[in-house]
């Protein structure tokens, strides 16, 4: 059969594997959408239930719809079921060093088993989609509940919708409105960004019919994959490490002659400034500050080091630079980036495998044979 | 950039994402290799450690590496951390409907967690095989523990190695040395075959780079989906529905009259009789009695109905329809028939993980946008 496989670019680059109406991603003109508007526009203008809403149906919610969606949200938040598997992952958590990723990977099994989740072909659409919508909404209640350590999760708070309450239920404080636009501007900016490798392995799970919690755990487990690109505190361990404003150029003139790369500089997709990173800094200015000003001299400075030792290479502050500010500032610890970057990105996984169910076709590819022949 | 997309088949049919040296299907002439064994020799000849061993290192061992091999996997078997998670897992099937396939797919992040696992592209070879094998012999353990329902895996019986030992912690029973060759055989015939979409899912996890259990609880995903083939279990409920020998012919005939699938028989890839249903049918007439008479009688009318019904279509028993006669044979209740398959697989995807991490890139293909074009 090997003389009839089809060759392509190592690591699928630039292979249309699928069609997709969820969203598109232009890298050279510096933008992106989801379905027929701006992503960086919802973000600035749309809630987080708005535009999930959009995602996994394909059209913004009316006022009604929107109240509907929220509180069948609400009850997936606070179902029985998810309370067990939340408590018996943190009494584990309370043993071993289970981390709220690592949890969350646990527990999507567990609530599909709990709650007889099927597999999606076995399903109609408004039966994928509650499922989508359950285990989405199951995300944030875990990971908080893991990072504290508590074996049931903080009460939701009345009529503040995920966002808030997903900065409720890490830190233990209510959250004032500013922080919470700042955090749903960049968890609706991370929903979704093209065929990355989770939402490819959401869709290749998926083709196999799999149930959705099986999608979204092996989605999370590429997320959880250093190359993917999901490590925001790092960017931040940089600012740190470096201290004072006049240590900027030395320390990144160092890290650059040293071979060094910058961490939150430069993407694989946009040749251009990366539009999520415009939008972040645009609302970290909106909180103003030390670290801020810090931050952006330290982007300042960055660049134009890029630019005279890279030349040519048009490296630019990526999303994960501003995220991690922006993070930061919402009074996110560190180690719960990744994890709040899982919180927005599950809800583009569950739009990608709600279409990749209506094609029931397995994603099957081939490999090419380099070992020994059959020995004789 | 749309104008740049290559595109390839439906469900990357044909389509060769990778080199691999692990094995290769030879559909058309139906034969498989395991590097260059024939892997349906080895079923026959070689014990479950040889050939797991053979395909996570390249070798089949030495007498002497094959002993430090066992005692590994049995060292991994009785670890302490994965009593804990199996105990853990257990506790929660007592209260919550988890099946060993949910229970598996939880326990792999909950021990890499627990024993400190890193990221692959962290670990240098040894340290990745390291935890392959480890996770990898989790797998029997934590399924027949979920299995049973008890929070504390039967002991390890000395010196008989993986397959006595699932068998064992399965039934309860002690195995007789002709199942425990029953399963072996099996179980070495499933351990890999080409770029199946679980093979595949784990490559593109472990392509960004995240540990090896994110990898093998994907894979395991995939593996559970419908369109996947894993569902020997099937092939029996049919045996069973048909209840006696003079009833296969018009079963037979109204099933394909009524324009159902035969389970059991057709395969994606082998255009001639399935190796492994060979193999596993001279296994499975070496236990004889009723029930093999009857599957030999019920493949017998299949493939002669199927060749006057369907002509051209060269449709075959496949591995799963002997399959589950043998792990019938073996004891093993239905429910476990795909449990067992996944223990199988497990190993494949364990040298498939091992090998993409050998070629750091990520896998990170595209879409072509076919949605609505953004609202200006």
């Amino acid at each position: 059969m090997d003389d009839k496989l089809i060759d392509v670019p190592r690591g699928l680059s630039g292979v249309a594997v699928a069609d997709t109406a969820i969203s598109q991603v232009h890298g050279a003109d510096g933008y992106y959408q989801y379905g027929p508007h701006s992503a960086v526009e919802l973000a600035r203008t749309a809630s987080f239930e708005e535009v999930w809403h959009l995602l996994v149906t394909s059209r913004l919610p009316s006022a009604e719809e929107l109240d509907g969606f929220r509180a069948r949200v609400q009850t997936a938040q606070e179902s029985p079921a998810l309370g067990r598997v939340t408590a018996l992952l943190a009494r584990s958590a309370g043993e071993e060093s289970v981390t709220p990723l690592a949890g969350l990977k646990a527990a999507w099994p567990l609530l599909s088993a709990a709650r007889g989740m099927r597999p999606v072909y076995d399903l109609d659409e408004s039966q994928r989609l509650a499922d989508a919508i359950e285990l989405a909404a199951a995300a944030p209640v875990v990971l908080a509940a893991l990072h504290r350590g508590e074996s049931r999760p903080l009460p939701v708070l009345e009529g503040r919708g995920v966002v808030a309450n997903y900065l409720y239920q890490v830190t233990g404080d209510v959250p004032d409105a500013a922080r919470e636009r700042a955090l749903s501007a960049y968890l609706v900016a991370a929903m979704d960004h093209g065929f990355n490798a989770s939402t490819f392995t959401a869709r290749v799970i998926a083709s196999t019919g799999a149930d959705v919690a099986s999608c979204l755990a092996g989605a999370l487990g590429a997320l959880s994959g250093p190359l993917h690109g999901g490590a925001p505190a790092r960017a931040l361990d940089s600012l740190d490490e470096v201290g004072s404003a006049e240590r900027i150029e030395p320390w990144l003139r160092a890290q650059l002659e040293a071979g060094h790369r910058i961490m939150g500089f430069g993407h694989a997709v946009y040749r251009t400034v990366d539009p999520r990173s415009v939008l972040l800094r645009e609302v970290a200015l909106g909180f103003g500050g030390p670290r801020v000003e810090f931050a952006l001299a330290f982007e300042e400075t960055a660049e134009r080091l890029l630019a005279e030792l890279k030349p040519g290479r048009a490296l630019h502050a990526n999303v994960e630079f501003y995220a991690a500010v922006v993070m930061e500032l919402c009074g996110l610890p560190r180690e719960m980036l990744t994890p709040t970057f899982a919180v927005a990105r599950t809800i583009g996984w569950t739009a990608h495998v709600l279409e990749q169910a209506r094609d029931p076709k397995i994603i099957r590819p081939s490999a090419r044979y380099v070992g020994e022949p059959l020995a004789s």
